[in-house]
Order: C-alpha cells, then structure tokens, then sequence
C-alpha cells in the first residue's frame, strides 16, 4: 500500500476543502495519487467539482495593462522566489512595465523556445520564397534564411524584442538587470493579450 | 481571376500596413485570399511579420480585476454592437463586475456548449459512479446523472453560475438585465485568469 503523508492529506485538503479523514481514506484508495484521491472524493460526493483553491507553488505577481479606452487589455504572471521580493516596488515596477511592453509590442511567444514548430516552419518558407525573389543564389538560401530568423525571433518573442521604454536593452536584458538587483531569478511565466473585436 | 474590391485592398493595407498598389498585385495573386496576400507580401519584403493592426470587428472593452496584492487576476472581453453602447458607465460597469465574478467564481467555460466533451464524459463518470455508491438503482442511474449536470454547469460555467453581487440571478440573467437596459446584444467574448503559481 502506497504510504499517504501528512502532506499529501494536506494537499488534497487544500485541493478540495473535505476532512482530513476523509482524504487520508480517498488518498489510500488512490494509490497516494493527488488527482486521483480528488476524483474519489467526488464520487463519494464529499468534495465538490470546484476545486476550493490551490497552493500556489511560486511567487509573484500578476499585472494587466489597459489601454486605448479599454480597447486593448494585457495581462502577464512574472515570478520570483519569494513574497518579499515579489512585494517589492521594483518588482511591482517590473511587472507594470513587461504588461505595457506586451501592449505596444504584441509579442506571440515569451522565448525562442516557445515558437511553435509550425510557425516557425512557415516563417523560413516565407525568407525562403523571398531569397529567392531577391535573386539570391539558392544554394545560400538557406544560410541568408538562418541570419533573417533573428530577426523573426526580435519581432516575435518577448525575450528577444527591444524593450520599449529602453529600446538599447531587449526584454531579456531588461529583465536580466532585475535580477541582478533584486538578487532572485525571476521569469516571465504567461501573458494574454485581448483586443477588442480580434479572435 | 477573382475580383478584387476596395474593400479587400484596404483589409490588407490594414493588416500590413503596405501600399494601395502592392496590395493590390499581392490579392491578385492570392487570388483574393486575404491571408495568402499577406503571405505574398511577406515573401516580396513588403510586409513584416508583425501584424500592423488588426481591424476590430466588433465592439465593446476588454477589463481587468487584479485581486489579493497581485496573486490573482482576470481580463474579460465583453462585446457589445456600438462604441456608443461600450463608453457608458453601464456598460463599464458590467465589465468590472463580470471581472470581478471571474475572480471570485473562477469558471472554466463561458456557455454550457463550451464545456469539452472530455470535460463532460469525466463528470458523467464521477456521478455515475456516486449514484452506484449511494446504493440507487443502476437503470435510475442515467437520469440521476442528467440532473445533477444542471449542478455541474452551475459550477463550472460563466453563464449559468450565480453572479456573485446578485445571487438570485444566473450570470446570464444579469447580463440580460444589461441587455433590456442598453438596447444591444452584449456577449462575453472571453476571459483568462491568472492566479500566481498555477499552471
């Protein structure tokens, strides 16, 4: 039998607001599997198909941007490592300005990383046909489209865009100068960006 | 070779932000495509990858509620048929307070029809399986299901939730009220909540 901490109860009761009894035995029941021990409760009928709240494992903050009226929204997650960085003025600072870059900036992706590999593919198809157009030789096509996805990654990650308030800095650099200040690693970890009318 | 009109010429200057005339030779092209023009701009260097701007087709605002010092945030976009309609206090009003029901309620769909069906299957399973527990007939067992989904939907979806400033009202309901008062179809367009440390 799988054993079932004290810390697991306590997460699952945090998860669900239902007894610790009652989650030791749904936890027993589930193999010491957290989702599982949920999906037992609620067939039980104990915890409700709305989880009550849930442990926030990181710090930091959430900001939003609004602008043009309320024609444009921004809403980003930065985080930290602690709540007292996360309470600091220059964090909050950080935070305020990484959501009015968002707006002005319109980033897709936070970092290279997270370009999608069908966007991607679509962007050196497009550099490509344009190398092509210049009357580039095609054997260096492949080569001048590598140089040009720079700057595809400049126009649509966050991490790599010039900053707009100090367009000397890309985000990542702006961000970087943060850190070493507040002396915590600090990322971007979501954002959304709404404009009135668009999909 | 299709035809293209004005209105398809300045849709691309729009998105692009290029010329009348390299619209133009780029729609002719795509054979009147608006998407395949701006790939055809795109591989001439005419236009970036950055989207200019995008025409709003429809109205209303997009607004924000950030809650407990940053932890928790949410933006909405609420459309409606008129920016006449979008700027009054009403209207912004609402905004707010869908916003703030957001925050509070925390659902996972807009409309009962947004709920996936994979949602749907694992909730049908977890009642099933409770109604066996409770030791009802299995042959009642489907029925049972069926209604305790209307409690499902009240749980999980915006519009059948109870708005949480006026209780005896469905989201739906409020809105409505809204609704006979401005004149304007109003609709929820979307929403994001962030909460820090979730996922």
């Amino acid at each position: 039998m799988a054993e079932i901490t004290a810390q697991l109860v306590k997460a699952l009761r945090e998860r669900t607001g239902a007894g610790m009894m009652e989650c030791k035995s749904a936890l027993q029941e589930a193999k010491g599997d957290l989702a599982e021990g949920e999906v037992v409760l609620r067939k039980r009928g104990i915890a409700s198909a709305h989880k009550k709240s849930s442990r926030a494992t990181k710090q930091g903050l959430v900001g939003s941007y609004i602008h043009h009226g309320g024609q444009l929204g921004v809403m980003v997650e930065v985080n930290c490592e602690s709540d007292f960085v996360a309470r600091t003025e220059d964090f909050q600072n950080l935070v305020h300005d990484l959501a009015m870059h968002i707006a002005a900036a319109d980033p897709q992706f936070i970092r290279k990383e997270d370009v999608t590999p069908a966007a991607l593919e679509k962007e050196k198809e497009i550099q490509r046909a344009r190398v092509v157009a210049e009357g580039k030789p095609e054997k260096m096509a492949d080569k001048i489209v590598e140089g040009r996805l720079g700057k595809f990654y400049e126009e649509v990650c966050l991490y790599n865009q010039p900053f707009v308030k100090e367009n000397t800095l890309t985000v990542e650099e702006y961000i970087k100068t943060k850190i070493a200040k507040l002396g915590e690693n600090i990322t971007v970890a979501r954002f959304t960006r709404f404009k009135v009318g668009d999909e």
